[in-house]
């Protein structure tokens, strides 16, 4: 039941006075608002529910409840609340919109459709589930399309970009903003669903939006009380508003919000008001229209034809047209393309403005906007010969590379998930992001123009948060993300839609592999490289000294397009300058020491390198075997080397065997070698150098094993090999023989 | 400054009477409670914090100061309000503690040693951080060691432990419970730390025990405002009771609670008599005593000889005692074993008249105890000749096999993370977990005895609390989740746990691959199984029909100790009855269809066998080249398998090419394969069928590669391949080109 419309009037004038001035913008039209707006609304109202309804018939799946029951926001959002310019998509100061209830994808292709965005054709919206590989309406929203600012699905996910947007908003405003100069000055729009507000990700990235206060963050929650299950509270009875309260957001209810268009937007205009990021909580009908109207089997099915033509009677439509979009509705947001580039030229004018004014800083604001790094950001990477040569941990190389890096270059926020004095991240000087007026009891305060982030222990959110600095505007800002590689695991969903979307982000991963020591198996990550190095559009890089880490952040500094995960060692390691390569890093794989004649060749990674050359040192003097070592710190940068170089590495071509040693699990290793040391179970709590030896990582004890298969090749040949994969240290584990 | 000590004649004549004879126990002792207790605490918390201090000293490393600042909850813990057995650790009705604070854990030990676990004696006290394996003090606890229920270090996962614990006891209590018979009866204590409340699985738990009203579960928050970076403010800033109690949650606060034994004790025992999950909130000092005493320092380090003494002198200890602990403080606790006896020894005699009383039950009931299946659960395995032989999505074949199994057997509780309508896992008449008094609005209810579990969107949360479950007591519940495979990268970090802890637990992860379709490249897992096939102690089996499904569950039930995920199709796949097989599942790879003299070996996988067999019949129809199909549902199994049978089935010795095809990245399958037609980048949104065909998945187009790959053997021989693994559908993948 449909409430009756408050007219645009009664909004206008019961609007707080100190709105009308506020910051990051206007209602859009709110000046014209007439009583007859209402009968507009209820027509786009009708046709879009039953356009929906005919997208999801045409080939009988998708996601039609959610986008019908929130017509009535869409109208509120895209003709009234937002400022965007259809014609030109990535204008940089518009507000953003992240679906992140992202299966109701048709709501936002539709509205795109419906003000302007030129490339969602009438064509292109009937692609959606069809077999055209050139549709632009996929199952959920995705970066790659014009008007799309992240990909999103997963749940929970568009909740964290919105919050990484907002605090790009922020930090982009604290940076170049000034006085009568908002050169960027925009808002942050959020859908949501249920699901959304049980994901941890979500609860994680809220609670930091609110210790944030930003402002600019306004999250639009579809409250229709239904998932895939049916109602919400069989899994869910908490009291959302106070929960939201409590993390220190403002809550506006809009009950009825099915077509409450003035309530919705008047909640909206409320939120731009608000110091704090601001929840609209927004009771709706799922599949409003439908006989199944409330029902969660209008989630995920199209309603069947039967209901289809229900849905149109019930709104006075011609049961026989399908996808049809009247004149009026397109009249409806005819001004949505002029608004927007009314937008994009005032903006313009503005920026031309402070360009007079400050012209360094606009300078310099104008390459961020062009999404460019200094270009002389390799002179902050320090020369080989800077480095101690003594032995040192890796993480604490990671520190010497990228501090510098941070401290020069705008482009860089760097955080951590709670481990500043384990990451080895802060820079001089360093300035944290935070609310201005935050005054922590430890004395450290910021504001929004600092660039190092505390997360909180929180490294889902640290991650997916990232990849909204990411989206802002491609290359403008480079997160660089912190904590202890296990601790990655936490953040994978996130990484990977870093990894989907092809956003640069930095993780660095700490405490890798067994050598982190007494914190136990719970914190030896043996298995989860495995996973980032299958992941596509992923660089998993482990250096084996300072040298090499200086190569893995040049590498991912270069990957525009690909996150890279740098992991780095708690433990001290060798160095070795007389042999280690940046170039070599960024092959992915290069000959550390050669030999001639070898006979085997031993594959030294990361950590674990000092292992290889002391198995190469023991089989010289012990076994009077010749091994060559190569080390491998990338397997993705390794694959892109030509064929040649390949083999050449790894020399296949002699027959001689090829060992890697490594104490994580070998799964893929197989591509490279004949044979493994590797960990076959989870590690053990004992101090790092006991731990690898308890696993038998030492030269004296590996070396013996590879002098075995040194023999057996050279009395039955290489092809004795073939298909038999060589566990040394153990075979595929289980926790407990079966 | 620590306040006044309440004395307990205060606490006890301030308790609420309802508490007296409320539910599950008793406040040990509390009626003998008197004055000079105050003394005794006094000395416990002087020695307590120096043995403390002491043993992290002793190695250089370690997490003191929680364990400090905690001091005071802990004896109100193990003097006053847990029932538990230290002579018997695993006495059945024993109240569980977990410490989600893992990292705290000398806090545990210390107490365990105090109270009289045998196991922990002051060698092994002194042992933590040692270099000694056989240590049972590792850095954080491990469910192997006699009175640890779960292995705690990763934060927020002991939260998401403790409310499965609360659930296995809620459900046994109301599925085995009689009046007069409490014979399952226990409370379950978590101690958190900051951290814990800022992870997204402990939220999203939180949320569920709200939910549930699990009022068995007791979290106690040692709120010292530190974590690593410094003051919780830097990150967090909300109202945690506020929040708690939006999530359902009865909150007491304690103030001053480094020494505020009666205060934390009184909290304990109200919330025992709380109708809600209870969080008691305890302001204390982390590092208490010490001269950086409320300083992150005191975290992670040990204090150094200096403040060691200085931490002595101040408590009024003799600075040159190390690991000093006299004996009234062992008399303090000296009654903890004989309590402990007795509660045992009552509970023994409970169970005696209850089988008196309930033989069948009782009978039903010894069995759940011993932690057995009832021993004809195989004959709930539908046979071969039952499933369909019309294409059948795995998913559907998983619902014809554990349904079953689920409606007959106890044991076994099913979830899902919102997905009942695509999992296929609710059985005739399920009935819901859920707390009795819930009304939901679609008319779904239950009760505790409720074997069906909605968790919500939460799939963390969902794999994390699945643990506790299967911890409460070994083999009692075992406990089966379902969601989408790709979103067990949500739940990575639990399910990991669970390996690690060797947790039998079923994974029911459906549309997996790129079959899943128009939902896109977000949904559709092409790097998941890398994880969780390196993953140690963990089965990740994807069956290609009904009949190897049967087999999947089969291998997954028998694998006491080891969680297992079984991957399937959303969409219909060919059967294969004359050939697939349950016992070939068991071996985890098996021929499927054999040919004499082949020229190549293909392997298929799960969803896609439908390409290696329609490869093969193009092979032979159009090239005239033989191939025979190995079916390969799981490497672990077949790792595990004897050489011989691993060398026949694969058949390496005849010098013929191996294919895998699998639309998975390939890594790993270059152990047994020359050759793998996979996925090299991220999916696609289209429908299921044709996604596969954009990326190449169909006979006609695999045959040819693979017949250019029999041809160069033909010609160059098998060596050709050596070291030169191929990728037949591109190679690893960048988003972009490098």
């Amino acid at each position: 039941m449909p409430p009756s419309l408050q007219s645009y009037e009664e909004v206008s004038s019961s609007l707080p006075m100190k709105v009308v001035p506020k910051k990051n913008g206007v209602v859009n039209g709110a000046s014209s608002l007439r009583l007859e707006e209402s009968e507009k609304h209820d027509l786009v109202l009708r046709v879009f529910r039953c356009f929906i309804a005919d997208l999801c018939e045409q080939f009988k799946g998708g996601h039609p409840g959610g986008a019908m029951g929130m017509a009535g926001i869409g109208i509120a959002l895209w003709k009234y609340a937002m400022k965007y310019s259809p014609s030109n998509p990535n204008y940089f100061n518009r507000d953003r919109f992240v679906l992140s209830n992202g299966h109701t994808c048709l709501f936002q292709y539709t509205f795109m459709h419906l003000v302007g965005y030129s490339n969602m054709t009438l064509d292109q919206l009937r692609s959606y589930h069809s077999k055209r590989t050139d549709s632009i309406c996929p199952g959920h929203p995705e970066i790659e399309i014009d008007g799309i600012e992240v990909t999103t699905g997963p749940l929970g996910q568009g909740v964290a970009n919105a919050v990484g947007l907002a605090m790009a908003e922020k930090h982009l405003a604290a940076t170049y903003n000034r006085p009568n100069y908002p050169v960027v000055d925009n808002m942050i729009f959020c859908m949501i669903g249920d699901a959304c507000l049980q994901e941890g990700v979500a609860l994680e990235a809220i609670s930091l939006a609110g210790h944030w206060r930003l402002d600019n963050l306004v999250i639009v929650y579809d409250n229709n009380q239904v998932t895939c299950d049916g109602s919400v509270d069989l899994a869910c009875n908490e009291d959302v508003n106070a929960k939201m309260r409590a993390c220190g957001w403002n809550v506006i209810d809009v009950f009825n919000g099915s077509n409450n268009i003035s309530g919705v937007t008047q909640a909206l205009v409320t939120a731009r008001a608000s110091d704090k990021p601001t929840f609209i909580n927004v009771r709706t009908v799922i599949g409003f229209g439908s006989k199944l109207a409330g029902d969660a089997k209008t989630h995920g099915a199209a309603f069947g034809p039967e209901d289809v033509a229900n849905i149109k009677r019930t709104f006075g439509m011609d049961v026989d047209k399908h996808f049809y979009i009247p004149d009026d509705v397109y009249d409806f947001f005819h001004e949505a393309r002029s608004r927007g580039q009314d937008y994009e030229w005032e903006w313009n004018a503005l920026v031309d403005a402070y360009s007079q004014e400050y012209p360094e800083l606009s300078a310099e604001f104008k390459s961020r906007v062009a999404g460019q790094m200094p270009q002389d950001w390799m002179k902050y990477i320090p020369a080989k010969d800077s480095f101690p040569t003594t032995p040192t941990a890796s993480r604490k190389s990671a520190g010497l590379v990228c501090n510098p890096l941070a401290q020069n270059l705008n482009n860089i926020m760097v955080g951590t998930a709670d481990l500043t004095p384990s990451v080895n991240m802060v820079w001089k000087n360093k300035k944290d992001f935070q609310h201005p007026d935050l005054k922590t009891a430890c004395g450290i305060n910021g504001d929004y123009s600092g660039r190092y982030i505390h997360w909180g222990i929180r490294e889902h959110a640290m991650a997916s948060i990232s990849n909204g600095l990411a989206a802002y505007n491609k290359g403008t800002i480079l997160p660089v993300t912190s904590t202890f590689f296990m601790f990655y695991i936490y953040a994978a969903a996130g990484v990977r839609m870093g990894a989907l979307q092809g956003l640069q982000c930095i993780h660095v991963a700490t405490h890798d592999s067994i050598g982190t020591g007494e914190d136990g198996p719970t914190h030896q990550p043996v298995e989860l490289a495995a996973l980032y190095r299958a992941m596509p559009n992923m660089l998993y890089i482990r250096p084996c000294d300072s040298e090499e880490t200086a190569g893995a952040f040049i590498a991912a500094l270069n990957a525009k397009n690909t996150p890279s995960i740098i992991s780095l060692s708690r433990q001290n390691l060798e160095q070795y300058p007389a042999h280690s390569s940046r170039e070599g890093v960024r092959k992915g794989a290069y000959v550390l020491m050669e030999q001639e004649d070898a006979d085997v060749t031993l594959i030294g990674v990361g950590a674990e390198m000092c292992f290889a050359v002391s198995t190469k040192e023991v089989l010289e003097k012990e076994y009077g075997i010749k091994a060559r070592v190569v080390s491998f710190p990338c397997q993705r940068l390794f694959e892109a080397q030509p064929r040649e170089y390949k083999r050449e590495v790894l020399q296949y071509g002699k027959g001689r065997p090829i060992v890697v040693i490594e104490a994580y699990a070998v799964n893929g290793w197989e591509r490279y070698a004949d044979a493994g040391f590797a960990m076959s179970s989870f590690g053990h709590s004992l101090p790092g150098a006991k731990c690898y030896d308890h696993f038998g990582f030492s030269g004296t004890k590996i070396a013996p094993k590879v002098k075995a298969l040194v023999d057996e090749v050279r009395k039955e040949g290489i092809e004795s090999l073939r298909g038999d994969f060589r566990d040394l240290n153990g075979a595929l584990g289980f926790k407990t023989e079966h």
